[in-house]
Formats: C-alpha cells, sequence, structure tokens
C-alpha cells in the first residue's frame, strides 16, 4: 500500500513508519519538525520506499499534492500536550482541530478513502464510568487539548458519513517508550538528571493514570488498519492497569538509581484540566485479537533507558 | 446586565434581543447580514439601549472591542443549516468553530465569564437511546453541522474550566415560528406557494423529527441565564412529542388550504447526515420550572402563519 503518515516525526508517528517500512509499504511522512525531531527518521530514510516532505499541515494549498494516488492517510501529527492548552489555546485549535480539517480536504480532494487518527483518552473529561467504554455517557470537556481531539473526530465521522471514507480513531491513554519527549516521565527524568537529590510533583503523586508501550500501540494500530474496512471505527488503546504517579515516580529513581526528596505542589490534579483518574476500557480492541505486551512499569522502565541513552533529546527545544 | 448578542438579526437571535430589550436589559447585538435580515431588527432598533455593529465574527481582531464591560455573552450565530454541510464543509468549520473559538478569546481578554449557547440536537448523530438525554451514550457524529457544533461545545466547556467561565449550553431540535427562514415548513410553503398542486419531499416523508416554537426556546434559555451561575450547564430543548414529515405537511397544506400532489424522493433520509429520528429528553431543563406552551402543530401553523403574512422573505437570498 502507499501510506502517508502526518507527524511522520514525532514520538509514535516515527515508530510508526519504521514497522510500515519494515512490513513492506511505501510511505510517505509529512513533518515539519515542530515537536518531531530530524533523528527519529534517520532509520526511515534508509528505506528507497520512504519519502519525507518538510511542510506545514496548517498551509491547506500546499499539501493537496501530496495525497494523490495515497491508499491510507495515518494521520498521527498534532499538538499533544494536554498540559499547556491554557497557556495558548490557539494552538490546539490550529494544530489539532484546523490541521485535521485540511487533512481531510486534501483526502476527498484526491479521493483517499481511509484515514486512522491518533485522538486521546482526554476527551472522556472527567469520566463518569472507570474503566471508559468508548460509549460512555457522553462527557463534558475539560481541556483544550481534548476539545481539539474531539472537533477532530467529529469532522472525521462527518466526512465518513458524508463522502464514504473508511477511519479507525484511536482514543490513548499516554504512550511510553522509545522517542517520547515529553509528559510527567520525560519532566521527572529531566529534574533528576540536573538534580538528583531533589524532585518536583505536580499535585499530590495521587493521581491515577494508565500509560501503553508505544510497540503495543503500533500493533493496535497496525491491526485496525487491516480489520476495519468499513464506516467509523473507534477504540480505547491502554493496559488493563493504572498507576499512581507516585509508583511511577518509584519506578524512575529505582531505575536511575536516585534517592531524592519529593516536593508535591498539592492538590489532586497537576494542572487545570487535568483528570485525577484515567483508566480505559479496552475491550473492544482486545476482541479483535490484541493484547499489549508490556506492563505500565516495563513501559516506564523503557523510556527511562531510552531517555538515558539519548541525552540529546533534553538538549532541545521539547516543550514548545 | 449589559448583553452581547452574536446572530442579533438570525432567527432565534433577534427574537431574543426583543425579549431581553424589554426585560430592559442594554443589548450590543452583532451581525453580517450573512443569514440575518435588517428587517428582524427594526423593531429592536427603536430601543436606545440596543446598540447594532455590523462585523465579520471571523475576523477575531476586530471584534474584541465590543466585549468590554459586557456582563453575558449570548452565542447565537451560526451557519445553522445542518442540510448542506457537504457542500461547502469549510462554512461549518469557520463559522460555527472559529467563530466561536474568536468569541471565548475576546471574552477570555475582556473578562466575561458567562456564555449562553445554541447548540443543536444534531450533537447527538444517530442517538442510541431516544428520547435522548443530555447524558446518552458518547454519540458518533454523522453531519459535518453536528461536528462543528460539538467542537464549539467543547471549546467552551475547556474555556470554562480553564479560565472560570460559566456556560450554559441548549441542544435545540428545530425552532420554529416568527423569522424563521430555513428549513422544511420554509421550503414547503416556498414550493407551495409556487405551484400549490404538487410539493416535492425529501425522503420517505416518515422521518420522524421534533421542533419547539421559537418564544418558548427563549423562555428557556432566559430562565437559564438566571439561574446557571457555575460550570458547564447542558440542556436539551424540545417538546415531549415528536411529527411525522408527513404529518407537517398534512397541516401546512389544511393551513394554506391546499391539495398537492405528493412526490417523495425516497429512502428513510431526507440528505447525507439526515436524522431519521430526533426526539430529545427534555426532563432537565423541565425541572428547572420550564415547560413549552405550543405543540408542534401550532408551531408549525404559526411558521406558515409568518411565511405567508411576510412573503418578502421568499424574494430575498435565503439558502446561502
Amino acid at each position: 500500500m502507499k501510506i502517508l503518515v502526518t507527524g511522520c516525526a514525532g514520538f509514535i508517528g516515527s515508530n510508526l513508519v519504521d514497522r510500515l517500512l519494515i512490513s513492506g509499504h511505501e510511505v510517505i511522512g509529512l513533518d515539519n519538525f515542530s515537536t518531531g525531531r530530524q533523528k527519529f527518521i534517520d532509520n526511515a530514510l534508509k528505506f528507497t520506499k520512504f519519502q519525507f516532505i518538510n511542510c506545514d499541515l496548517l498551509s491547506a494549498e500546499s499539501i493537496g499534492k501530496y495525497f494523490d494516488s495515497v491508499d491510507v492517510v495515518f494521520h498521527f501529527s498534532a499538538n499533544a500536550d494536554v498540559r499547556f492548552g491554557t497557556l495558548n489555546p490557539k494552538k490546539d485549535l490550529e494544530q489539532n482541530t484546523i490541521v485535521t480539517f485540511n487533512v481531510l480536504e486534501a483526502m476527498r480532494k484526491s479521493g483517499v478513502k481511509k484515514i486512522l487518527f491518533s485522538s486521546t483518552g482526554s476527551v472522556y473529561g472527567e469520566a463518569a464510568v472507570i474503566p471508559t467504554p468508548e460509549n460512555c455517557p457522553f462527557p463534558i470537556q475539560t481541556s483544550l487539548y481534548g476539545a481539539s481531539k474531539i472537533a477532530c473526530e467529529g469532522l472525521i465521522s462527518s466526512y465518513c458519513e458524508g463522502y464514504g471514507i473508511n477511519a479507525s480513531i484511536f482514543r490513548f491513554v499516554s504512550i511510553l517508550g522509545e522517542r517520547y519527549t515529553h509528559g510527567h516521565v520525560f519532566d521527572f527524568v529531566r529534574q533528576l538528571r540536573e538534580n538528583p537529590n531533589s524532585l518536583n510533583i505536580l499535585g499530590n503523586g495521587k493521581q491515577r493514570k494508565s500509560y501503553l508501550y508505544v510497540q503495543d500501540c503500533v500493533d493496535a494500530v497496525l491491526l485496525a488498519l487491516l480489520s476495519q474496512n468499513e464506516g467509523v471505527n473507534i477504540f480505547n488503546l491502554g493496559v488493563d492497569d493504572f498507576c499512581e504517579v507516585n509508583h511511577s515516580v518509584a519506578w524512575i529513581c529505582e531505575e536511575m538509581n536516585v534517592s531524592p526528596s519529593l516536593h508535591y505542589s498539592g492538590g489532586d490534579r497537576g494542572w487545570i484540566g487535568d483528570n485525577p483518574f484515567i483508566f480505559l476500557d479496552t475491550k473492544r480492541i482486545q476482541q479483535l485479537g490484541w493484547t499489549p505486551k508490556l506492563s505500565i512499569k516495563e513501559g516506564v522502565i523503557r523510556t527511562v533507558q531510552f531517555l538515558q541513552n539519548n541525552d540529546w533529546v533534553f538538549s532541545e527545544e521539547t516543550l514548545n
């Protein structure tokens, strides 16, 4: 297949591209390195079947030509950080909602009929049902990030209905693993590299979160690529478990062999719009035969190892 | 109170403005007559407490100044026609999603802390539960219009969480009554004025829909204005009933004293993304003491009477 991947130099996108290339697909990767990294596509660039395009997906006019004769679009570019939404509310609107509209318009004009999309468990806000299934009670958005992703989901679903497109939409918990460059493990490792004796933790550390290892995530996405060929298919992706932020802190400290004093900012939320309990019901994707291979703890440890072995990621701008 | 109303020359917005002025409020009305009508604000312009601003809400830079010292925003401007979304998908994105973002940004920058918003029952797509309550299972969007309104709802909710704003969000069924200028009653009356012997009906006429009279709608909105002062409050608005399109056709023909032959386009949907059964559970707003005064039939008849007495509405561009 000829596959177009947006956000091909990002954390999940670049891992996905590597797997698609190994499977023999022709891949066109789009990225502008706003959060992606050049080094994350070094491997992909060794494949003749990989074509990289440096472009800004906000520029609707300039991207259309890359969608010609494409069979499938993986739309994985995003402003993926839920935490800083209120500092720059326009960013989620532009990078998520409007970019997704531009991608859908490019697909419509080129006749591309299949899209796979990285949404988020953040669309559940503070869920009324935990573990949260895909058809839980209609949630109220609490973050600009979640709001922008639900806007994307709505656009994709209505394009499916209106123009005969087929979509798989993945509502992720936080993803961990190689090429992870933002989020709590990143923040903690960075702090502990600078000062192994002290660690600042947002909230009271008792926030309960779920995580998934990136290769398990990619397994699920590729399974949906092959098995979901009609209509709109929505899948939660996560492990059947959750941990407290405090557990994650303990695993990170053990792996880094440090014993810092812990300083909590207090409260049951790390930031405005933070969800103190994220745990998704993943029966629907499991019924397709998928099951994650790594536990949350194993995912955290692999992430710490990646960060320790790739300290260049700390020397570049990462939180934009 | 000093109240800003977007879409002040529109169907619902102009009826709302008249009621606000009668109640003694100071009203700033914004409209660009893209779907609103000059004649709909003729009455409002007689009030010294009414200020009309002709402006385009897509122009974020130019609207901010009107929000200074405003107490409440009624954001009622919209591209309100669900039917033509696939002909121009950018319109719902711009006129609904991006305009709502611009309104919220203007509120944030001016410190306005209260918004009332006209959403739609279309956000339920093809609802799994009927009558559909506000917390029904997480729906999948089937129309670009519904998708844009759920994007607006998400933006508003996350602004409430992020910036301490208070919102009431109304998910309407179709609204009928004086100043109604688009939708099936409008289409049918126009056809029958041109040729009383023949009527073309989209679908098989068995689509089941619910409607609400505009003054009943405004009653509910004003009740929420006074009673809902914290957080995000979502209300379905509709009558406790539904009718078939065929029933509506019979009432219209009786009121117009015509007996046309009926020509159905066929199928259980009038257009792509049409919902063959809309019926909302309105217990939540009824618990505040609201109840609609007019039945669907009475609303249809009043609408026909308005259209017959105001035939100028047919002589202007109406379907933009």
